[in-house]
């Protein structure tokens, strides 16, 4: 159950508190340069202390390639990839197994593995694992890069500071890594990160919205009915703690709109001559299979569960009611380190689908 | 490409106009009655042309049961499952290979592919297909049962008129089938009824939201990380033409809440002695886990993308813009049809989650 | 658990004594030719009644295709094909479940289904399940037949008499439809008949052993470790049924030679100046992996284990030792028959396999 | 494709000269005792440089757990075991892309993966990776001991020298390590040794047969058709480098038997009034299913493709014919290694399909 995918298929383990952090890629292509600093770059957005509004464990989250890479080249076996838990204070997780903290996993968590769970820092429930989507999505980042496929995802909304467009993938990528929340305007920027400085004093915490956009998918990757984009896009997002919603185009407001309105209708694009839509109401998404417009996507991250105001929770030791006070490092708002971790999690969705449609071969040449 | 689940699992086949719609149900326990009356009623619920705001397609759909049972019983064989086409006119399709219609799947199917597709009545892409999802999801109701746990869903929202309240499964289903766009409040039925003939007349469709509760999940079903119930409770629902979007609990509301309004606290509910939450803004799944609270989502479905109104369009031979008829028998709102299909996939999830973890199990006693 | 491979995957339906016997073969390429005509001869192969030495059901075996083909081509979509079960007696098998037959899956199925299994003519546990085999493979083979790979087995022994020889598939083809066991050597053939007409009259049956050869697997085919191209050819074997044993090449003979004897020296074919290997003792497969030579198994056929001798066996009712005499209609050798049966399920591994590294597109052109 | 099982499911990484070998076990239930020290000494059996006819690499093969294990129990969560690759001498393989060894994978495996594989020390074709199984079947052991299920491996044949007799699994597991070659009877021991020193004279090496039992299996486990305990014990067994065949009880010489002497007849046990039968032609398994008795298997171990004898080949560089003289450090005789292999490989199996039958579940109670 910890593994995603069929052709490009990734493994998750460990622990927030455990060894390391790790992945396993099995299947992707042979003969792929694998740029360490590369991989190490993309670990770097996702990790804990970026800045004032990110939490303060100190991880330096180093890349490992364990196997899989000879002469710096994939060599089609898995690959697997680790960084390792340094900065480790499991003192405060002993507790939670008596007093569950509201909206952690702690309480479902001791229901599915009794009290063999290992809690300490989240465990396998913590944000943590999802440096091994980063490094995942590292690689299969670079097998999209060979066929121009480009993919980006920025702070749409947080709380109520909400930016109403749309970019490109180029604009989205020049601009969020200027800004702590990784939101494309700067000026948009500053009042998200205003609201969360705001939250971070009040001990609470924000949610908000990720775009996601990819774009260069050729038409026809996908499947109808199980296994449809939508379907495996979905289903890697809700693998990333605290996403709670995801839409596809125009999403939630489909529900308000007439079908004349809803549809895009086709036409030939007077320059390239490809058959576009007019307009992408549909998300780059038809009958679970892409129509060649870009692939777009929101989803909703919910506020940090861990809060340091005292919250209603029960203790089950002696089963009664009582209060909790959560002491630790968290981030006041996730969102922005939610960001690459969208994107990896999109970039290996699309690489899987690629190799079955034969896009992407299972051994490279050493031009591609 | 075409199964879906680990234990419980679905495989899907058939074509809107070929011989049948077909569904194997591969892992079913052994000693389950099947009850032939109940899969047809579910089956009804679907069927086209049950009032004037459905499409005119006349098929009986009446099920078969080609294996898997013997003596009423499920013998722990794979059950297939099948309707018969009948009611097929497939005179109007030839022209979408020549001239796709927006937002249908012509175009992205032909990329996928190429000329072998089969797009009369929609083929694999039609609505149709997911007959097999209801009759596998009456199979998964009737194990449901056994263990007192109820599905609901129900119509929130068509275009405009929006009920805003959340109902236990009793109450939803209580009133449903009570009028044709299945929704809880008939007062609010009659206002989405007027609005589906006021676009059937446009010549135009509309979409709608359609909320699911299941009551009953005991806490600790689902998995961390991949498989986790969000995430195969979305990829079930994304198996289903026309839903963009899918939420759980407050959904993409969380984005504009604090931690402290969004958690849900913990408390011993004083009556029942039970660990509850006082508030269900995680619909009832914490880290991927079920807490004992009743699930609940909300998913968006889009408008019918098949309307009477001229359209713009592309014509593939000749290689230039074009204007598109489209001429047929379509549903001017699908969400009162999508109703059964979202019970149906959410039981066959709940089902799988439910057999991993042994609270239903391979083969049945007599009494169970 | 009724579905076998990765690419190409096969889905198994249906019960001897039930309405049909059916496969759904899921992911063949879109564009193939659906030649019927081939798929009956390859079925009439394995139909029975086809001589004296078989069993004297009366079953047409007609197949049915009900699902994936459009205008003579496959779409893509799952592939339903069926036959339809006719001369049904079951009035014989109520009694098994009491007094079960010795070797027969009676016992164990009760043990694993318990009393909800279907025992009627052997239900899943029949070699007629094996005509889905047999209907899957010969689309396999019409794959294959595009990458000119020729498959061919025979009847090696049956009893005491052996034909010690290897040949190639052209010469095995031209020859096994000329004698009702399907071997090579015609004179062989009369011997092999002669000892099963008279265990036949001894109310007795045989076993056997069947070569399999493939020609034409270009080398690269297969993985290390898992899914090597031994593993998964083993598994299909053994899902056959009364089939117990396989080797590779040389076989369990390798046991009593020395490297120096075993290991296939390289060398470069003058004529082609294709690389081959001097000797074959490894079955064509290296590391799990084709090495371009022939690949070659045999395997082991139990004697049919339903014979008109009394045995003993066990009353479960009265818990008590007890004789059973079977009266049913069988084989008294069934190895012809598996003949065929042995090439299909060679036939679909090997299109997985080529299909994995890309040699068969899931889309065909039209000159493929 | 590197990973094998369904609810207990390994997945293989490392390369024989990479940084270590690993393997990942998804699904071992919660709540398990992890001893250290029985992995270790279960690596022991395996690890190089055992005795004289063992190769000279020196590895101290000391397992490290990686993952999955909180105060010494599993948690539920993914348990990833390594051991580190310590002498590597790698200079000797950069010749075999050129001049490829007969038998050995080098050939094959460069038609695989092209030149990006790694074929230091065999790389992911080397039997190091077994180290893995080893470390996972150990974990498995772990969880038939709470079932009383015990398996026992030995050596039936080297060369010419063979012992006929079949043993239980105490007997085995007394015997056979007191010897290097991991035979029972110690007299044929002293026979195999010779054997094996006197090919290691003769720069030679032997194969020979491996016998597995395995006791106290409970009847109705395995599946009918696909995935019988056949097929997915024969898929382990080809797993392991070297074997090249496999038979369920009496095997081959089913070919020359009749159905009455092949069938075992069921009979009550006098004394525990249990349903037996009086011969194991069966080798424990009817139609796919375990029957109660003994799970009986042979294998045959091919001859080390290694050896020091001058060997004909093909420089693929010059493309011609030419010479090849393997130096390195290599088992005359790899059979004593591969006896705990197949044990751990039959143990990873069976517990798979126990969990499927809920034999074993999910999470464990204190007391099991």
């Amino acid at each position: 159950m910890n593994s995603f995918g069929t052709l490009f298929k990734i493994t998750s383990f460990g622990e927030s508190h455990g060894n390391v952090i790790g992945i396993i890629i099995d299947g992707c292509p042979a003969g792929l340069k694998i740029e360490k600093d590369f991989i190490q770059s993309e670990l770097n957005k996702r990790k804990p202390g970026q800045s004032e509004i990110s939490t303060s464990r100190a991880e330096e989250d180093e890349v490992q390639i364990i196997s899989g890479v000879y002469n710096g080249y994939s060599t089609g076996a898995p690959i697997c990839l680790i960084i390792e838990n340094k900065d480790k204070d499991s003192s405060k997780y002993e507790f939670v197994r008596r007093i569950p903290r509201p909206s952690h996993a702690d309480y479902p968590a001791m229901q599915r593995f009794d009290k063999w769970v290992d809690l300490r820092g989240g465990g396998r429930f913590s944000g943590r694992n999802t440096a091994g989507f980063v490094m995942a999505g590292s690689i299969a980042k670079l097998l999209l890069k060979k066929l121009n496929i480009k993919i980006g995802a920025y702070t749409r909304k947080i709380y109520n500071i909400e930016d109403p467009n749309t970019y490109t993938v180029d604009v989205i990528n020049e601009n969020i890594e200027k800004n702590s929340v990784r939101t494309v305007n700067l000026e948009i920027a500053k009042k998200m990160e205003q609201v969360i400085m705001k939250v971070k004093l009040e001990k609470d915490s924000v949610g908000g919205i990720i775009t996601c956009i990819a774009e260069g998918i050729p038409p026809g990757i996908g499947e109808p009915i199980f296994n449809s984009l939508e379907s495996n896009l979905a289903a890697a997002m809700f693998s990333i703690p605290a996403i709670k919603g995801i839409e596809f185009g125009i999403g939630f407001k489909a529900s308000e709109m007439k079908g004349s309105q809803h549809n895009d209708p086709y036409e030939i694009e007077p320059k390239t001559k490809k058959i576009i839509t007019k307009t992408n109401n549909s998300g780059g998404i038809i009958g679970g299979i892409s129509n060649g417009m870009p692939i777009l996507f929101n989803v909703v991250v919910k506020p940090t569960s861990s809060i340091g105001l005292e919250q209603d929770s029960v203790d089950l030791e002696k089963f009664e009611n009582t209060k909790i006070n959560i002491i630790g490092r968290h981030d006041p708002c996730i969102v922005p380190r939610t960001v690459p971790i969208v994107e990896a999690m999109t970039a290996i969705v699309l690489v899987d689908f690629l190799m079955l449609k034969v896009l992407i071969p299972p051994v490279l040449k050493d031009d591609e």
